[in-house]
């Protein structure tokens, strides 16, 4: 009765296949992909709204480093395939050309399109074991009860003052749960995570190096947290000046396994104003400065109101939260500040003056209550936005996931007391529904909002030429052909599986054949999974296949 | 590099293993279920709060009827259960007991555990094609764009005046569509469906079969809407007593298929009062009450405000939504009421007094932006409330989905102007948390919940003794146990893929070993989709198997 579905052996079958392709392509100095590529336009003064597009034909990346050098959507065919590949002097194998490409295709009788990788702009590697396990607390109660135990348990009690630096001296499951939350995101198609690791050396390190061993593109942060009156004795840094030499630490690491930053950065990381003594905060702005470019920034922001009130209790010589973050130099055009669903239009103002970004986590808001962020009015107000999942405030790995819940959050928006004094209304009856965003408003922040967030926007999120090609093969299945055979008068006595018909479909998309291919795409959004995700390159290397 | 899983292959075998296990099953009298058993215990008047609880042991059900006969949880080890055998005079192969009985077991290493089946009390099955395409459309605009359309398509050319009632005679399309929407929710783990079907007889009689053919227990409703008013011109009943006609033609066929209602019923299908006229109201009202047992009602009410507005034009004569529903005699103890958003005090007043239940469908109205539903204060009114997907204004065909969406949904629910006004508060900060609906709470309602809903309280939704064998199989996996290999100072060059740790894991869930057995729930219950759904049980006959 038990069928055993061969896993192992697939997955082993599957192992040997990637690396005799990595090895393929190395020796290749061109990957040609060919066939549907699906992306969203970068937004300037001239498109103010993101449409999907889809071309057909194909692009061209250079192994050398993982960018798009060029692309045709003239063609459409294997006769113009060929005349494509002469004209470059290329080869697939049963051409003429003297230098041999890899050819990659996407496959139009499985609807299977090429889609830029997602970007999660937030989110708490350590956390990832209490996926789901959030209880009915809000954000305080929540990260004294779940949060700082599971990131407490990254350290060494071989190392009670985090003077480890060796990413090997990590404890064994923490190394586990690292390993798995990348491999887990990398199969819902996040090619760039920016990740919040503990404030233990060691398994940031880590981390880092497991990101690089997996191929995501990641910022990695050792979590600064040095106020004793609001950080668990158990999990706090010793002082400011302790944190400042771990987070060092950890920069000089990152460093030391990717020295140009193609792959790998740090990233400084106070974790929210109350975690962090004036001291720290003014000591972190000026070590991120002091760096040439500056590095990168992350924190929290005004994610409930009762943590707004205790910033202007801990904070009262600032106007508002973003000044707390202001004065300490802070919010620069590489600052990514999470939630910021309860930002004043003031803190917009400010943050659109620095240049800073705002993560939108509505996952994360929702499960844990926190509230309903009002992304389009923070759009129109010029705000950057892109999406994180928050793992594990957020329960789910998925930036897909993400973009459906800011979907249906922004639909929620204007039944929001909170909404509708911020813009001057009464009754949800008052809105006009221009706040919702639609399959390619989130889509965007999923990709261009993303890389707009983490200051690569001109790298990565789509698909131009120059572009590094961080991208997913999304497959939705073929169109739905069974037939049902004749219903009786009688029903049937025997039991029927749906076996037959199973071949068609690939996760939850089912397809009849009559969609546009935007309400392919929309099915995609609403229904997909990590089923739908059949390839993850980043910087032009394969780095997941579905098993 | 292409890889193609050989699922056809998997898919026949499957098949064959179903029909053989099918096959054997009949030759039992009983079959007896091992391992591990996760439920909501009925809640009465010295147990208020559902509470998930968990078995471990066997439960066994007649093949005769599909009914749990008995359970003993002290049955944990082989000896033990050879002894429960012995007692019983049964065999299961390797004993010495004369009567064979077949076994199913639930697997400790696996995680697995059996968990009473779905039931979706509001379905709109011919919207199936639809899923994940509702633009940014409110309730009423989105009728006439998407949902009158396809609905219309179950229709046949050959057949203009609705007059055909073979099931064959349904649009092929239709079939295939019908086809694949039960096998979904079968794969998700709803074992009981209260769908809306067409206007169309011998549509909504292939539904029937289709259903009897899965083994999927089911309410089918044709669908009663005869205001040429409020319907389009070419998706209307052309008066109340073609309508009435119509539906009873539906009932007729019904009852043939399944005299005793075993798992096919009809269920009368106003679509909503708007679409009615008084004399198809009153008349749906007195033909379910014609029959004996009364038939099940189903329709919607308060699913947006300018719906309720429009209600309010249309029926001056009645004092509120749920009146209208009442003066023609369609609140009775079998009346299902889709939404429920915008209901008064009053109106939840009336709907307890007269024992009608309410389908609580948060994935829709979060999608069609049609409200937050204040489910905790209308179980505190009385209120019977169960889960609904709505297909296709929800966007998935699965229950649990559902269920976190109704969790999600309720944490925000504190920030909703109309809820505050609800419970005479001003602010979020005024309300106390206790409208929270926990995962024990949802999936109480996805269970005991919806069978109150249907009215079969006494027969699904749990596993007391007497109770039929309606039940899934969840499978959670293995913990994780992979070891880490040793981190570089310098990064790998090759690529690394997660096959080698895929093993442990099913679906989207992952265990690291130190979760308690309701956290493990919980994970199940924010991450879990089909793929953890191994088997599914309705009356006691296996009807799905994960492929």
């Amino acid at each position: 009765m038990v069928l055993n579905f061969p896993k192992a052996f697939v997955g082993a079958l599957c192992l040997a296949l990637i690396n005799a392709w990595g090895a393929a392509a190395d020796t290749s100095a061109y990957t040609v992909y060919r066939g549907t590529f699906v992306y969203l336009p970068k937004l300037n003064s001239s498109s103010t709204k993101p449409e999907l597009t889809r071309s057909q034909g194909v692009l061209w990346v250079s192994a050398e480093d993982g960018r798009i050098k060029g692309y045709d959507w003239g063609v459409k065919d294997d006769a113009s395939f060929q005349s494509f590949l002469s004209s470059h002097g290329w080869s697939d194998g049963s051409g003429s050309g003297s230098t041999q490409v890899q050819v990659v295709k996407s496959d139009d009788s499985q609807n299977e399109f090429f889609f830029p990788g997602f970007i999660d702009t937030h989110i708490h590697a350590p956390q990832f074991p209490n996926l789901g396990l959030f209880g009915s607390n809000q954000l305080l109660e929540w990260l004294n009860e779940y949060t700082y135990p599971i990131e407490a348990s990254f350290g060494s009690k071989s190392d009670p003052n985090n003077t480890q630096t060796n990413p090997n001296d990590a404890p064994p499951l923490g190394l586990r749960e690292y390993d798995e939350v990348i491999a887990r995101t990398l199969s819902h198609g996040t090619t760039t995570a920016s990740y919040f690791a503990t404030i233990h050396v060691a398994a940031t390190n880590a981390l880092a190096a497991l990101c690089q061993r997996h191929g995501q593109r990641a910022f990695i942060g050792r979590v600064c947290m040095d106020n004793k009156d609001q950080c668990p004795s158990y999990y706090v840094d010793e002082s400011a000046e302790e944190g400042f030499n771990a987070t060092k630490s950890t920069i000089d690491y990152i460093h030391s396994i990717d020295p140009n930053g193609t792959l790998i950065k740090p990233i400084i990381t106070p974790r929210f104003a109350p975690s962090c003594s004036n001291e720290s905060l003014d000591g972190l702005g000026q070590l991120a400065a002091s760096y040439d470019p500056p590095l990168h920034i992350q924190t929290h922001i005004a994610e409930t109101t009762s943590e707004v009130e205790l910033v202007q209790q801990l904070f009262p010589e600032s106007s508002s939260y973003a000044d707390v973050y202001d004065k300490a130099h802070l919010l620069t055009n590489r600052t990514i500040l999470a939630h910021g669903i309860h930002l004043t239009k003031e803190e917009w103002a400010l943050i659109v003056k620095r240049g800073s970004a705002v993560a939108h986590c509505p996952a994360s808001n929702s499960a844990l209550g926190s509230g309903l962020a009002p992304v389009r009015a923070m759009l129109e107000a010029g705000v950057t936005v892109g999406l994180g999942t928050d793992v594990a405030g957020g329960y789910s790995t998925s930036i897909l996931e993400v973009a459906r819940q800011a979907s249906l959050v922004s639909r929620l928006l204007s039944y929001s007391a909170e909404y509708l004094a911020l813009i001057g209304n009464t009754t949800a009856e008052g809105t006009d529904g221009h706040e919702k965003l639609s399959p390619d408003d989130v889509l965007y922040l999923a990709t261009r909002g993303g890389a707009q967030v983490v200051h690569m926007a001109d790298d990565i999120g789509g698909f131009d030429t120059g572009m590094i090609w961080d991208a997913q093969l999304i497959e939705l299945g073929a169109v739905q052909n069974k037939t049902i055979s004749p219903l009786p008068a009688k029903p049937l006595k025997s039991l029927v599986s749906r076996a037959a018909a199973e071949s068609a479909t690939v996760g939850n998309i089912d397809l009849f054949g009559n969609e546009t291919w935007q309400e392919q795409i929309q099915k995609w959004m609403w229904s997909g999974d990590d089923r739908n995700v059949k390839n993850v390159w980043v910087q032009g290397k394969l780095v997941h296949t579905r098993s």
